[in-house]
Formats: structure tokens, C-alpha cells, sequence
């Protein structure tokens, strides 16, 4: 019997409350499947920001580091800007662990009104593959001249071959993997004049490795145009780290799913945990209520199991959250209904 | 009697075939309100590329630097790379002549079936007003360990004080100006560390300029999936270079109108000339066979007469555009229907 330590991160906001639903839903699995979940929680947060003036303490990462997978709900919160928030949190973690690949499922799903027209559940279902750890999101640069008229930022993004060509293969045998031998990659090529040529050059390199997989390549503009004008041509798209964040979101609002899409922050290798979370994030305006959609959550527990290896657990955990979306007699105020977070929590763990 | 020296650049691809009827309607615009209308042809394109190694002559800008503005088709062609032919060209112009204001109009128009639903024209009318010399367009930066493993390369973005607080500024006016005191800005600052805090202070600066604005700032993930979601909320977004770029693609993807959205580049203190081109490319696919849609540049000449201060003219057009769409007559196959592009020119001409 599998047995695994799991770090929990509830965050901020909605997340302390969607949290619980995601470890129902795990205590119906350990009763069907009877796999094994050791918990450690963690409450590091804006609050903790707020009272100790850092979002997790100086051995924060060592103190994760000997978990199986993080769990990890949302962070954010009003008054403390989120720069400091993401790079005193989540980003230290994505990049400690080496979490290379952010991959996020974009899902026409049953019950689940898209604000595209004449698309059904099936028409649209492709995943995004995102850099995670490098590109454009750098502590490189600065500013000089401050307060003067001549006052400049630079702002350098990072492209390594290393880093480069791991999402690359990455997205390449995970097409493999999943039976959709088909890569489109999002560039720029035409306007950003280093790193994306480069990125281009590394795309053919890789792709010339895996002459049964499909290629496609779009310039991000005309990209994000197609996710809205003709989302059931992808099937596994991979971009940099920036253009992943744009595309793995522009996905979920093109599907209706932003309040229920999952992500994983992955290291492929498992040579340090990995960290699976909801798209959303902490939703002050509605923390506290108890309405927050906890399937953004449990979805993303899913992946964790299919990380973990458990893919018959994941993919009943998928299963339920389709069941019950389809059958719509639990829904959230997000959804159209009145359910709480925790009757759609329930209802999930109940079809297990 | 006032008269305009134009300089026209029709480019590459279907460039050639819209440009007729864009010239056309400003024939139809002279017979009506008398303007006058000097042009130069230039034949600058990927074919001048592959005959020079030069997208343009060493003199092209000077050469440029007479008119009272530039209209241009579309630049691009299989076998010159992109980034060859947009910094040969478009580029250059953008910089050298500082316009550093990128306007496009987002706007369902009627007889244009938009991929979202329940949306009717008057529901989504905005502008994006994109930042169009400096930001994440950049040739700062550059390749090292080339061919090693440890090969990388890296892209460095510019924010200038002077060009982002200007760009700022347009936005706020131009919000002013066409009655909309509505202003959204296009951030990332939780996840690039240096430019897009920076970004926002110089917003929030800006902002307290202009009290009587109402603001708005959404990150650029959100955003983009706002734009599908909710288009509705917005009346003018001011965006990075890059941003800009990927928003001012997506939004006439939200509405259906890619092959018919205009753009200026604009110069708005008119020291140099502004050029005024179609959002679509040079649709090698397409092109060469009369089919194309020249409403996006005849919308872009229309641009123009309102840069030129020829209001009444410039809004003739675009009621003698809509009233065409509306009336589904004329339409090129993009549309549905099997008119010729100098069909549909010439019906819109026809209603000045
Ligand atoms: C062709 C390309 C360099 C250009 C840009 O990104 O600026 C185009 O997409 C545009 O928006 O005019
Ligand atoms: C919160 C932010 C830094 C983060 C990102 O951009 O990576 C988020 O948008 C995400 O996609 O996980």
C-alpha cells in the first residue's frame, strides 16, 4: 500500500477554504484505493507576511523539501503587493524544486457554460505546457536615474539551452504520452529579436528528435487570437514562461473554467517535490463566505495523483468532478447554483 | 482646399490587393469633401529583400520623412525570415519617425459573427493604445556559449520614464477626448520583477494627473482571459509593447474582426509621419487571388483622415464600412459570401 507525506499550503483567502475540500475528497480515495496520505500543513501567508515581514520563514524550502508532493491553494492578499507575495512564496518554491514544467489542462467541460459559441465538451481539450522557472520572469535588470527625467528599468528575461530544451522534450513526449502526437509553439519571433528566434531555433532542434509528433508554431498575438477563434485545433501548446502564464489562462477563460482549472508546478525527474494548484487565485472579494468553487482545487489534487503515480485514483477524481458538473445539481454561485464550497465538496468525495 | 502627401506602401502578399480600394475610397473621399491626396508609391517588401539584402535603401526613412503620412499594407513572406523583414521595415519606421502610439480599435461590428456569444454591436467598443518604441522590443541582449551546453541568451526590455509616462498620458487624453474617462492598464508586476513594478508606479503617477479618469489595472493573464469573459467592461486599455501587441491581436479575435481591424502608428505631436496599416499580414496563403478583405485598409486610411484632422471624412468611412457589413451584400469569402476585394471596395466607395 502507497503511502505519501503531503505538505499543505491553504494560502490566502479562498484558499484556507477550498483547501479541506481537496483533503475529502483525498480521504474518499484512501478508502477506495486505500493509498496512504501523511499530512503536514503549513499556514504560510500574507498573514504570516504580515506579521513576521516574510512569507515563509528563512528554512522555509527545507522544510518542504522532504515531502512527496505540495498542495497548495492560493496566496495573495490586499496590502501586500503581490511581487513580494509571489517571490517571497510561490516562485522561490517553483524554482528551488526546480519545478520546470507548469502544465494546465484547458477543458470544455459538462455544465460548464463557455462564453465561446457552438463548441460542446469534446470540441476543446488541449493542454499548456509552461517554462517555469526561467524567460521572462528575472531578478535581472534595475534602475537607474531615479526621479530624474532620464529614469530607466531594464528588465532582462533568461532563455538557457538547458532550460530551453527540457520544456521542449517535455512537451514533446507528454504529447507522446498522452496519445496527441501534436506540438504547437508559442513565439514571438517577429518582434522580440533575441530569446525568441532562439527559442524558435531550439523548437526545430527538438522537434527534428521527434519526427512522429506534429509541429505548429504561432507568433503569441495571432496565438491567443486562435485560443478564442479556433481553440479545437491545439493539442499540447508550449511557450516560455510569460506567454504560458497568458496562454494557461486565456485557455480556461476561452472554456468558461478559470474558477475550476487545476495546474502542476512539476520537476519530472522527482528529484524534488511538486507543487499542484488551483488557477484562481486567493479572491478576497469573496473569501469567507464559504461559496468558493473548490473544484479548481480537487482537480488539482487529481494531478497529483497522476504525478504520484496513482493514475487510476486521478483519473476517478476526474471523473467525479465531470459527473457531478454534468448532473448540475450541485453547483456554486460561480456556476449558477447555491451550493457552498463544502455541499460541492461532498458531492465530489461522495462519487468516489 | 487642404492636400496631403501620402506615401504608400503596399508591401507584400495581399498588401498589393487591399491597397487599391484604400485609394479608391479616399478618390470617393475627394469628390465628396474636396481633400486632396498626393501619393508616392514605394514597392519596399520581402521582394526588394531577396533583390538588395535590404528590405528598404539606406536613405528609406529620409525618403519617408516628407509625407504627412504613411499607408501601408502588409509586410512578410515565406523564405525572408520574420524578423529580417520587421526590423528591415515596419519596425524601423515605428522608431525613427517616434510613433510611439499603437491605436486599434476593438469593436463588433454589425454583419461580423464574433466567435462569442450573446454579444450584439455597442456591447464590446474599446481601443487599445499599445506603448510602440521601446518596452519588451528590444535589441539589447545576445547569445553566449553558442553551440555548448551552457548556451544562453538573454533579452533585455527598456522602460524609459520619458516613454512610458508619455504613452501613459495619451491613454488618459485619448480616453478624455472620445468621451470614455475610462483607462485599464495591462500590468504583470507580481511576476516581471523590475519593469512592470515600475510600470505601475509611473500609472499611478499618471493617474493622479488626470482625477476625472476612472482606473483600472488588470495582469496581463487575467486580462487576456477578461477580454473573452467580459469585453464589455472596457474602453481603453494601455498596454507594454508586447502586451499591446498580444491584446490589440485578441481583441479583434474576441469580435470576429482580424481581417478588418485597422491600426495607426502614431506620432501625435506630428514631427514625423504616422503610418497607418491593416492588423492582418500579408497572407501569403490567400493572396494573389483578389479575395482578400480591404476593409482593415480602408478602416486604417480612415484612421488616417482622423489623424490628419479630417474628422467628418474619416467618419464617413467608417459608416460607409459598417453600413456595407451591415447590409450583407458585399462580402469577401472571410465573411461568407464570394464578392472580390475590389468588389467590396468598391461598394463601400460607392456609400462615401
Ligand atoms: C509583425 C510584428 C512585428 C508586429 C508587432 O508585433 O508589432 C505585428 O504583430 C503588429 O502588431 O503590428
Ligand atoms: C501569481 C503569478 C506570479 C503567477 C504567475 O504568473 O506565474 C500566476 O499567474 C500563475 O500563473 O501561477
Amino acid at each position: 500500500m502507497s503511502s505519501y507525506e503531503i505538505a499543505v499550503l491553504p494560502g490566502d483567502g479562498i484558499g484556507t477554504e477550498v483547501m479541506p475540500e481537496a483533503l475529502r475528497v483525498l480521504d474518499a480515495v484512501r478508502a477506495e484505493y486505500g493509498t496512504e496520505f501523511r499530512y503536514r500543513h503549513f499556514d504560510w501567508s500574507c498573514e504570516t507576511y504580515r506579521e513576521t515581514g516574510r512569507m515563509m520563514p528563512a528554512d522555509g524550502i527545507d522544510r518542504l523539501r522532504d515531502h512527496d508532493s505540495i498542495l497548495l491553494g492560493a496566496v495573495g492578499y490586499p496590502g501586500v503587493p503581490d511581487h513580494v507575495s509571489l517571490w517571497g512564496l510561490l516562485l522561490p518554491i517553483r524554482r528551488e524544486f526546480d519545478q520546470y514544467v507548469n502544465l494546465r489542462p484547458v477543458r470544455l467541460l459538462p455544465g460548464v457554460t463557455p462564453p465561446v459559441r457552438d463548441k460542446a465538451p469534446g470540441d476543446i481539450d488541449f493542454w499548456v505546457v509552461r517554462e517555469n522557472t526561467e524567460g521572462e520572469y528575472s531578478r535581472l535588470g534595475g534602475r537607474q536615474g531615479e526621479g530624474t527625467p532620464a529614469e530607466m528599468v531594464l528588465q532582462t528575461a533568461v532563455f538557457t539551452r538547458h532550460g530551453t530544451d527540457r520544456i521542449l522534450r517535455y512537451a514533446f513526449e507528454f504529447a507522446e504520452r498522452i496519445g496527441k502526437p501534436h506540438v504547437t509553439s508559442g513565439t514571438k519571433s517577429n518582434g522580440i529579436y533575441h530569446s525568441m528566434p532562439y527559442w524558435d531555433e531550439r523548437f526545430r532542434a527538438i522537434a527534428a528528435e521527434h519526427p512522429q509528433v506534429a509541429v505548429d508554431q504561432d507568433h503569441i498575438d495571432i496565438l491567443c487570437a486562435r485560443f478564442v477563434m479556433s481553440p479545437e485545433r491545439f493539442d499540447v501548446v508550449v511557450a516560455s514562461n510569460l506567454f504560458g502564464d497568458i496562454l494557461s489562462d486565456l485557455g480556461p477563460g476561452v472554456t468558461g473554467t478559470i474558477g475550476v482549472a487545476p495546474s502542476g508546478n512539476i520537476n519530472p525527474e522527482r528529484r524534488f517535490p511538486s507543487t499542484f494548484e488551483p488557477v484562481h487565485g486567493s479572491a478576497p472579494d469573496i473569501a469567507g463566505r464559504g461559496v468558493a468553487n473548490p473544484i479548481g482545487q480537487i482537480w488539482s489534487a487529481a494531478m497529483m495523483l497522476d504525478h504520484l503515480g496513482e493514475q487510476d485514483a486521478a483519473a476517478d477524481v476526474v471523473r467525479a468532478i465531470e459527473s457531478v458538473l454534468g448532473a448540475g445539481a450541485v453547483r456554486t454561485p460561480d456556476l449558477g447554483g447555491t451550493a457552498s464550497t463544502a455541499d460541492l465538496g461532498k458531492a465530489i468525495a461522495a462519487e468516489i
